[in-house]
């Protein structure tokens, strides 16, 4: 785990550069980290110049309510799915009014996995100004590893997209 | 910091237990915490059944926009107060239906102290069927240990009134 939170507080000050550097805000929306990406964006003293804030949302009702996410992509995909993710990063993003918008959805266990959808499934979506992305990842960790590597890869996405011509 | 973080995540397990055994949700509005709150919460496995979600309102247009804060409360008393805090509390319970709100808004530093409010001020207010209470604290320590300081405070805050004959 010391290596893990290393990695992320990390990577929270790389977002930082890059969010500056480049003049773009960002907001969050976070289902099953719960405020952890947040929390290590914040960590970073200064943060307030480019971090808007973002919306912790656990229940589907908030991801409908605050986020604009479709009821019918739930019940049709599943809150755990890769288009809901993007629909709660430009979520993030019509709420707050922030250039970029990082919003993760997953399972961190022990309970809510199934067959098709086990325990450490995550999407991670990525709102930017030159268009958006999503991400799968499939952790094998423990609820705070699965929560700390979701963390971390959100973070790393941003730097990634950001720095790269992919977009 | 370990037995401060042992404390803070001990807080986050009685909150859920009094939120269950009085079937109350919960959602949380975070300004200088930045969703380490959020986090905590979600650490407890079952979180789902009563917490909600909640907003980081970390900007003020966010306190605004998605809280319902009082743009002239922020002009008069600055959004480090007492008003501002209890408004986060009510707002948070508006914006996801939650029956209880717990909200913070302080200077962790190492910037942003004034004579008047210096580094380590927080107010902490929180929102309950039975009526809203808002309490005011001056930590002395670094960015993070006043994060940490402020989440546990927070969490106990919830865990004293909704165990108390107080309200």
């Amino acid at each position: 785990m010391y290596e893990l939170r290393q990695r992320a507080e990390a990577a929270a000050v790389a977002v930082g550069q890059v969010l500056v550097a480049q003049g773009l805000t960002l907001a969050t929306a976070e289902s099953c980290t719960g405020g952890l990406i947040g929390h290590l964006v914040t960590q970073v003293s200064g943060s307030s110049g480019y971090y808007l804030g973002g919306i912790i949302a656990y229940a589907n009702s908030v991801k409908e309510g605050l986020l604009g996410v479709s009821a019918q992509d739930l019940a049709t995909h599943g809150a755990v799915s890769a288009p809901v993710a993007l629909q709660m990063a430009r979520g993030a993003c019509a709420a707050t009014g922030a250039e970029v918008g990082v919003a993760v959805t997953g399972i961190a266990g022990p309970l809510g996995g199934t067959a098709t959808k086990p325990v450490g499934t995550v999407y991670i979506g990525l709102a930017t100004p030159q268009g958006d992305e999503v991400l799968h990842r499939l952790w094998q960790s423990d609820r705070e590893g699965n929560k700390w590597l979701t963390a971390a890869a959100a973070l790393e996405f941003i730097i990634d997209l950001l720095s790269s011509e992919r977009l």
